[in-house]
């Protein structure tokens, strides 16, 4: 059973919210979404080391959340950088060496176990491994001023966790940022590594607008 | 003001619902989603003309809907089709030569008043729009054996309505068949019509899953 290590990156600064207090903080189900992601991967490993990435100025303000709920899951905390890339970065500076290593968006609490479970597996074997789920919506591809439906089939929508070795991922990371890095399986595929893609659960949906916080609740009580 | 007439598809057999009642016809808010979709239309232009495409097993257990609801706004009723492109077709046979023509999915009742104005008013200007939304997640590209991250700002998804001039649809469905044919805009474009692209809004959801109907019955409520 190899090691299993966690980033949570927690950057946004929830301006999208349209309010104050960034996304992650915001209450579902009695609780501020980003305990409940924390919860997620407690839940499937309790000897998982989590490292919480959180922007500088908002770290007073977790904390206090975490003295008024009573939160007592042990983490690292490392602070946010410039881009999601650095991030990341601030994150695995904290990381052992050895083992797997996953980075999860901080406002997806509702990834389920299976996946969680099926993407350390993958990584196990393949060294990288991504969730992704179907689009189910008819998808179009925008050209200049043209645009034309494209085979939906064709398209896969990507989700985190994004696990791999962490000796990998620690390699990958020390590349030169390029905004070509969306995400962990684009920093890593520039190396040229084949990053395996696993079904994941059309639930761990990504916080982001208040339409999300509206299924976000209607998820939390199914 | 051109006169307005829509084409409601509910042609599913609700099969991924995993029981035996078809999506569109299962209670949101105290409702059947199919009568929520047609009430929608009614508001915002209660003289447009309705035509309602129903597989013919399903049109009984409809009308029985119908009386138990008191449902009163009038439409008329086409059978479905082998596909989507035969029952939109079917529909056609029972609209007016003239004015504007909608395409919309009969279990889509939360499109909202302002995209509905915006498809026709566009329709009306450019003889086809259509409402897409941006893809908010990162999105990748299967190719063969490989993947590949994509610019998400390249592509958008699409929704309903489809508006279009109603002689423009007509021929449009007036050509061979094939299986490129996912949508109304692809089959207008197959003839080498430009479709306008209007915002759509987040809410407008497609309910196919029973993950949709939990966010259906937390939109319903909001």
């Amino acid at each position: 059973m190899m090691k299993k290590q966690l980033i949570i990156v927690a950057g946004g600064k929830g301006l999208r919210m349209g309010g104050e207090v960034p996304k992650q903080f915001l209450p579902v189900n009695g609780k501020p979404v980003l305990m409940l992601t924390i919860e997620t991967f407690h839940r499937f490993d309790p000897e998982m080391k989590i490292i919480l990435v959180l922007p500088k100025e908002q770290q007073a303000y977790w904390n206090d959340l975490c003295v008024k709920y009573q939160f007592r899951i042990l983490f690292l905390l490392a602070d946010g950088g410039e881009t999601r890339f650095h991030s990341v970065k601030n994150g695995l500076a904290l990381a052992d060496d050895d083992g797997l290593i996953g980075v999860h968006d901080g406002v997806r609490p509702f990834v389920s176990q299976e996946v969680i479970a099926r993407c350390f597996d993958a990584a196990s074997i393949n060294k990288a491994a991504i969730p992704v789920i179907d689009v189910v919506e008819t998808i179009r591809k925008i050209n200049d001023e043209q645009s034309e439906t494209v085979d939906r089939n064709n398209y896969k929508l990507v989700q985190t966790p994004q696990v791999f070795t962490t000796s990998l991922l620690k390699m990958a990371y020390g590349q030169e940022f390029t905004p070509l890095f969306t995400d962990d399986a684009s920093v890593v595929e520039a190396m040229g590594v084949k990053v395996a893609l696993v079904e994941g659960n059309r639930e761990n949906i990504k916080i982001t607008t208040p339409f999300d916080m509206i299924i976000a609740k209607a998820l939390a009580n199914v």
